[in-house]
């Protein structure tokens, strides 16, 4: 039998001869967490590399994903379908082992990592949807929902801001089952961390509420110990701070940041075989490792037992095991058709001037009880961005049995948490702050976007029409800006039905997030027809015609539809061809064949313009060259909402003369 | 003599007044913080409400910046020129008195704040500054930069993440004169914080290695000692957490949520006057209560001592002196244009292919010696980003005498505590990362652009042709992203040259952030005759011209102008005549009179192309509605750089292409 320093120099050697080969990546933390990851994975950690999305395995996040050697080694190892071939292919174009892990339920990657402190904040949102699917779904003697969420996380994990919001907030809420490894081998790229980080860290985590062990993490005997007394702690989140040496094996460049980012060089690499006493060509591994290593019975032996439970589990309580199956499944309930029929109705029914972070409210309320996996909460804003429902239950410390969370001034905690929710499955989650702070939590969406999931952001007071919060409040460019992320789907509506069509969009809308960007002040409600109704969700439709042809297009969103369908109403009254096209989301209208495209904005017509309340950069690709756009390229100033837009030119008044310059223009 | 309880009630009053005329406002926090406002502006606060701009004045952040109207009254009570006028247009469209405080010097407010717990990054920056100048300028005797740094902060700031960044780095770099008063009323906008923040923050701070004391916030004796126990602290920085009731003074909604946000209502504000046994109308202060908050002639006293001081300094150490003025004054050194001739220069000279990263710090290596206010840094990747500069200094927690800061992995703490070193001046401040991770620190570049501080973004890494590190780490939209941001000016060169006048433009351009994208992988340096040398500057200029009218214009920006430059020989050598035009800065172009932006892309010419490795968004406004852009829209790819950017178009053959089609297009 090998030895367990044995077992986990497959991981060093695999990790150092990968990047060798790659002359790229980072050996360093795979050589120092190797015995972490060795008692962790052939010990504890529950999966069946046979089926990888079994929905109790434990989930094991890579959160210092520059470290993707020892997951990709592991998954390798431990018999998932990740042959030698691409291991040899490490960092290649076309390869399923990319620098960085790559969300790939598929293989056993459960989310995307590399952007530091995310994996970790991710991680605190997979315990939680553990935590608050066991309390809707568990019964007693059928516990169908127990699995820990483990955790890798490095120095520079420590240091993000994002770890403080997320841990922070795992601490108040008592994630007894996540269990955090910290690598602390005091090195990070600039070099020795004392000089920049000088934290007691496991304090810190005290300071959270969490339960803590300092350990050598390169002793297995401490780590599995470490292990225990973690998973033996149920109202406390543990980290185990484990001193290790970074890039242990290579002899003379271990424990130095000449490990951390690039190849250890030909010379090292053979030293390093000589200390690890590996006599072995690259990627070669000897069966009886291999063989120790393999984890296809036991992974296999383990889903069995819990699909024995879950089958009396389904006898017992037959539709709560139909709805959890449904829920994990991602599908949405039978009765959501008449949901979003209900919902868009309502909308129409509303007569009333309303802001359209109430008519989301609305909408949650009207949907919200049919569709139980809806996870909503807030950053501190629940009253300002009207993300909790009617009905809705908080989940607090004492009871975690709820559909919201408050999660405290952390944007960028919360949406990183979020993605975890999605990812974990069981639960949509969606969560509000103010536009501009989609700032703080940008890269978190970007990571939504990037790992296609079903993440809705409410994102309230979408213009300098919020007044007297003045410019640190009013945002400017982020609307644009968000329509720049890749797959992430924005949604501008501009009354109480384009927000019920957006909301019922982005919750069907499973590959990828939604943003819902909803007014603080309140709006006139928009007259549409069946074809126009028809059109909002295609992302960009007629909203007023005119007879023949438009002398002129205009196109608005949001706030900005109202006031320029005034203008337009008044430029037909003066004689003036005018449409206006409603654009709630650009991304659905481009999407659009050509034919639909060309009839809602004709070729043919070129004086155009554009009106929203942020910045004009997108907008000319709609408009052309000659077109017009009334947007803002600076910032805001605080006062009374109507005075600021008016200042700023969003009235009635500036968009008619725009439209008859722009006729005028054209008549030149 | 008034109590200090009955001066601190003026700030209640006035707050709760001017928050229910403007019936909008946040009353809650400065009725908590009234006392310690009264104990330090009274009887601690070096400053001269006649003179704002000293520079050797303590520092005031109030990074709870929803508490304007504290700050306000404070202001306007010790003498700042900011009258009663103001208080009572609190919040209104054209006051001095925005909902949130805005960088306004000649009135003492020192950075805008709103944007939760960046306030409390900037104080780290003010304090870091204080401790370098001091380091760099004191002299036995002569301790001309003595100054502390005083930040208030409530539970949003210390919820979110860029607090822990940013105070990690205070504590390891042992910056005693930072002294942080934490306003732990327990409540915030959700309601009690106990649900969602169940930190124990003193402790954490401890584990930052801060002087922490935990005291009654509404004890005057209490708060008077714990400032001098802090001030008598010279090596840890000091959290004073404050117990406090926020909303003091109202009668019924006192210690509740519904104080923080919004006025407190006739009937409350009518119980709190009460309360306050004060039976003034709003807006009138007794004779006795103003005069005693009056500091005009002890902050005159205080002023002339340190004038006094530094006469002696000047006449002791004249070079140091007038070194230490022009600094302070924002000047830049008489040889300044020296170092952009060399610079310059030197770019020319280079014939090798090198990347921009590279270009970069031979700049800095360059002209950093002659500038020495140039302070630099890297959020840990300074082998990356090659910040820093050969004969560059780091300063470490045992000596702060330097030029250079390893920020560590904190790319939102870095760019925010870069703000307070810009904002307290005699620093040049500019920090590296990855382009991609801008995306974790931009609400604080947007900070720097509101602030129109000079900060210099050094964003490496800059496209899909960083290669293997994949998709987490290739930039899409970021570059599109931070040209959106309004006063924020990108420079993305394309080689040598262009990085030189790229940085000597970033370094002269004091009235806001630049961003410099440079590339990881090498490029081909650019010949360009005196037209095109002098054009960069532009922003825009043609690089490569042909005979008569151009056919087609093409455009590109950073490593795509090499590829342009290929494709448009080629496609010359076919015998088109085809123009390029190198774009590093299109705000600049931007700015050009008409003239110029004509004579570089003529109206006329509407066949057009631009390359650039990013998305394609903003583009359509240079190319037009019939023009093209090869950019990229969706995620990259793991794989070697080549490969990635041939994947993915970013080839001569591409450009090639679409230039023909392009011409084609245009004849048919």
């Amino acid at each position: 039998m090998p030895t367990r320093r044995e077992l986990a120099n497959v991981l060093r050697v695999l990790a150092m001869d990968a990047v060798q080969q790659a002359n790229s990546g980072h050996p360093g933390a795979p050589m120092g967490m190797a015995d972490i990851a060795e008692v962790l994975w052939r010990e504890f950690l529950k999966h069946n590399p046979a089926n990888p999305l079994w929905w109790d395995r434990d989930r094991f996040i890579l959160s210092n994903g520059h470290a993707s050697m020892l997951l990709y080694g592991l998954l390798h190892l431990t018999g998932y379908p990740l042959g030698m071939e691409e291991i040899k292919h490490f960092r290649q174009l076309g390869s399923r082992t990319p620098g960085h892990p790559e969300h790939d339920p598929p293989i056993g990657i459960e989310t995307t990592t590399g952007p530091l402190g995310q994996g970790l904040a991710n991680a605190v949102g997979f315990a939680l949807a553990e935590t608050i699917l066991a309390a809707q779904f568990n019964r007693p003697q059928f516990p169908i929902v127990d699995h820990y969420t483990w955790v890798f996380a490095g120095d520079g994990c420590m240091m993000e801001g994002v770890s403080h919001e997320a841990c922070s907030l795992a601490g108040t809420l008592k994630l007894g089952k996540l269990i955090v490894f910290y690598d602390s081998n005091g090195i990070s790229i600039d070099g020795e961390v004392q000089g920049w980080f000088a934290d007691d860290t496991a304090k810190r985590f005290e300071a959270y509420g969490w339960h803590v062990q300092r350990i050598d993490g390169m002793d297995d005997a401490a780590i599995a110990r470490a292990i225990r007394a973690a998973q033996a702690e149920s109202t406390r989140p543990s980290l185990i701070d484990c001193k290790t040496i970074i890039g242990w094996g290579a002899p003379t460049k271990a424990g130095t940041a000449a490990t951390h980012g690039e190849a250890l060089g030909v010379e090292e690499v053979a030293g390093a075989r000589k200390k690890l006493e590996w006599s072995l060509p690259p990627f070669e591994i000897p069966a009886e490792l291999r063989s120790a290593w393999n984890h296809a019975d036991a992974g296999r032996a383990a889903e069995a037992r819990w699909q024995e439970l879950f089958g009396r589990y389904r006898n017992a309580h037959p539709a709560l095991a139909a709805e959890f199956e449904r829920r994990m499944r991602g599908e949405l309930p039978a009765s959501w058709p008449d949901s979003v029929r209900a919902a868009i109705a309502a909308g129409q029914a509303v007569s009333a001037s309303q802001a359209t972070r109430q008519s989301s409210q609305a909408v949650l309320n009207l949907i919200g009880p049919a569709v139980p996996e809806l996870f909503g909460g807030s950053a501190d804003l629940t009253p300002s961005n009207n993300t909790l429902r009617k009905g809705a239950q908080p989940i607090t410390p004492q009871d975690v049995e709820g559909n919201y969370l408050h999660y405290g001034v952390r944007e960028f905690g919360m949406t990183a948490a979020m993605n975890g929710i999605a990812l974990h499955g069981g639960l949509i989650p969606y969560g509000g702050t103010f536009l501009t702070f989609s700032d703080y939590a940008r890269n978190a969406v970007r990571m939504a976007a990037l790992m296609h999931q079903r993440v809705i952001l409410v994102y309230t007071h979408d213009s300098v029409a919020l007044g007297e919060d003045g410019p640190t409040h009013q945002p400017i460019e982020q609307l644009n800006s968000l329509r720049l992320i890749p797959n992430l789907t924005l949604w501008r509506p501009a009354d109480a039905t384009e927000t019920a069509v957006a909301w019922c969009a982005a919750i069907e809308h499973s590959t990828g997030p939604s943003a819902l960007i909803l007014t603080r002040q309140g709006l006139t409600q928009q007259p549409r027809d069946a074809a126009a109704l028809a059109g909002i969700a295609r992302g960009g439709y007629v909203l007023l015609d005119c007879a023949g042809t438009p002398e002129c297009l205009v196109i608005a969103t949001g706030s900005e539809v109202g006031i320029a369908a005034e203008a337009v109403k008044q430029a037909q009254g003066a004689g003036r061809r005018v449409r206006l096209v409603s654009m709630p989301c650009t991304q659905r209208f481009d999407a659009q064949d050509a034919a639909y495209r060309e009839s809602v904005l004709p070729a043919a017509v070129t004086a155009r313009v554009a009106v929203e309340a942020g910045t004009t950069g997108l907008w000319w690709r709609y408009v052309g060259s000659g077109g017009r756009v009334i947007g803002i390229d600076h910032y805001g100033a605080s006062g009374k909402g109507p005075e600021v837009m008016k200042k700023f030119g969003f009235t009635t008044q500036h968009v008619e003369q725009a439209i008859n310059e722009s006729i005028q223009g054209e008549h030149q």
